[in-house]
């Protein structure tokens, strides 16, 4: 796309956030219907576009320049094809997240505060490979009032157009839903036309692989909300159980090595006794174990894992604040002081007790749905819902109050929440 | 500060900034209330690093080199000492803004989500003129846990280099507080070797004018936490009250002319039944009127003042969403409606509804200390109180909890809030 054509795309994106921005809980709910109800009734597009994508991922993977694993995530099924249209419908039956009055305050009498959460405005989502993606930040997006920018990947071009437009159909026939609130760009330029773009939007969320968003976080000044690494740690400290140990090590590194809360380094107290047993538990679970330092900053995402002594819990927790990546670590321990220092002192988005990393989860939090997991020390940290979509704004009222009185202390303020 | 010892400081921060993390209030209060009596103590020594500045600042004045302004703001007398001292005693008494419980979830039976306010990390505060700056920023972080690296105008070289002694001394007899909590860097390099250090630095706040906050955000990765323009809007409704519209239309423009919060543009309905009475009283109260296009997007920060007619809510809506800098924007109307559409669809930090854009302020709102005031759309927007100094961490403990058991269905997550 074209400079120009992007910064109009832009620009009715812009605009159609003031307007999504206003609309009412129901009229959202009713566009959310009319979207699952809509690829319910054209899935065959879908899959027939997907075939296309297919085909050509196929030979892609033949002339070895796609991978397996990105040719498989590619791939839509029944299943899910199911799960997509069944997220829309968790989606409607979420509470609103905008709207909600997070402070009501009288700052004199007849003075009124309110902090009411709104949306952030427009989104730019970049994502690799699932086409699925696509309907589930569309219906986060509706739902907390955003207008979007979707980029997907190249080999899902043609699902991405099918779905993006069993949607629109399903927007057109919303009667009071605005236009231009979603709109996709496809070409590689078009990733850093967005990334450049701080003018009108306000949020990238990218959906992929560590490559991937260290590119953007690299080569944007808009925020980002993700993660890039996910380098998570375990530490065994010497009063450890030995059965939840191997119980929790083994589900961190075993249970799906490929996500981003799987465990990558074990840190194990030198007075801990069972060290011997827990190692070759872990390697009977066909778990790879390395103990080179090298190994410290690498996520292998497969069933390898890295280990190292420690003398002290403090030595444990310095090694995770320098080497972590700040998503997800646990302490296996029945020492509770021990614990309660870990979880005070190491500055990660989640610091666990006697629990598995792989419950970092916008699910398994309770959350309804996951934006993302964030490492970000600003906004939102950990697994994000649809609250990390908000922002709010102040409202006051009154009538005819002016700063004047006060700076002459004519009138004196009477801070009071209601 | 050549860059390997800008590397140093930024090192040092960040460990000193775990480890301010974990301190129990009382020793942040301590440290705070040391600080107070210190720069009660040694008021002298201050003064007279100040008078070296002012003796500098007045040739660079003469010479042409240095506005009349920023030499005043330069100037510490005895009130603004008392000031000074007086805001860090206020910032003792607010209550801690970490450790707090902000979500507490029962996931499952014995497995408990706990959503915690933690300090972001280390924070990079870039001031001009004002040496008051440092006493308050460094109370403010200590008080929220954050370390800081603090980089303050030339012109107050000397006044800042005597107050962060004063301020290290009484850090230093405050018995368990960690060193290199509070650090200074002086020159023009360490400003741009500040901005390139996103691995160390979690957030800046600029403390200056219009010029240096773009250049910041212009120049940075890292999430800066401020404003540059401040183009604010009053929208006179036809239904307008004429005496509430001259009393806040004057106190907008004249009580502080150069503030952030002051008005620039007034949008009057073409229906509004008063606008000769009304523009002749703001004449009358020492304004210039100016009816230009080119001022839409002028920040005064004098008794200037734009002015436009527009034929509907609509318009004006329009007109503000296009040219407001976000900051704060009101409507004078006595129309409840209309108040309540322009409430819900100006995207600015602050609306408000026949009240001066002037209440845009973190003491007027209650906060008891002032961050600073910030138009991003994530984190943190409006006036910012400690609050926007802090971020959150998920703790979870368990007793051997595994995901595995839940993907097989073994058990199943019961949410409840506790």
């Amino acid at each position: 796309m074209e400079e120009t054509k992007f910064l109009e795309t832009a620009v009715k994106a812009k605009e159609a956030s003031k307007k999504i921005a206003a609309l009412p809980e129901e009229l959202k709910n009713k566009a959310l219907a009319n979207i699952a109800q809509n690829i319910k009734n054209n899935q065959h597009r879908i899959f027939e576009a997907n075939q296309k994508d297919l085909f050509e991922g196929e030979k892609l993977v033949q002339e070895g320049k796609l991978s397996v694993s990105t040719f498989n995530r590619l791939k839509l099924d029944e299943n899910k094809m199911r799960d997509m249209i069944q997220g829309i419908e968790d989606i409607i039956k979420l509470e609103d997240p905008i709207g909600k009055t997070l402070l009501k305050r009288q700052l004199d009498d007849g003075l009124i505060l309110t902090k009411i959460s709104c949306p952030i405005g427009v989104l730019g989502i970049i994502f690799e490979a699932r086409p699925d993606v696509i309907a589930q930040i569309s219906a986060l997006a509706i739902k907390s009032a955003n207008a979007v920018i979707l980029k997907g990947g190249k080999e899902s071009i043609n699902t991405n157009k099918e779905i993006m437009s069993v949607i629109q159909e399903a927007l057109n026939k919303t009667e009071g839903f605005p236009p231009n609130v979603l709109s996709q760009v496809f070409s590689r330029d078009d990733v850093n036309l967005m990334l450049s773009m701080d003018k009108y939007i306000d949020l990238i969320i990218p959906r992929g692989g560590n490559n991937l968003v260290k590119f953007i976080k690299e080569n944007t000044k808009i925020p980002v909300l993700g993660h890039a690494d996910g380098i998570c740690h375990i530490f065994t400290d010497e009063s450890a159980d030995l059965e939840k140990a191997k119980r929790i090590i083994i589900d961190a590194k075993t249970q799906y090595p490929s996500a981003c809360n799987s465990v990558e380094t074990l840190l194990i107290h030198k007075d801990f006794k069972h060290t011997e047993e827990l190692l070759e538990a872990l390697k009977d679970a066909g778990i790879t174990l390395i103990d080179k330092p090298e190994s410290w900053h690498k996520e292998y995402s497969d069933k390898i894992l890295a280990y190292k002594f420690v003398n002290s819990l403090e030595e444990a927790i310095n090694h995770i604040n320098e080497f972590s990546s700040g998503h997800t670590d646990s302490i296996i321990t029945e020492n509770k002081t021990n614990a309660k220092i870990f979880m005070n002192t190491v500055d990660s988005a989640g610091v666990y007790h006697n629990v598995s990393t792989r419950f970092a989860d916008g699910f398994r939090y309770g959350f309804g749905a996951e934006v993302g997991i964030s490492t970000n020390k600003t906004h939102a940290r950990g697994p994000v819902g649809l609250e990390g979509l908000t922002i709010y704004k102040y409202n006051l009222t009154g009538n005819g109050d002016i700063v004047k009185d006060y700076a002459e202390g004519k009138k004196h303020f009477n801070h009071k929440d209601l």
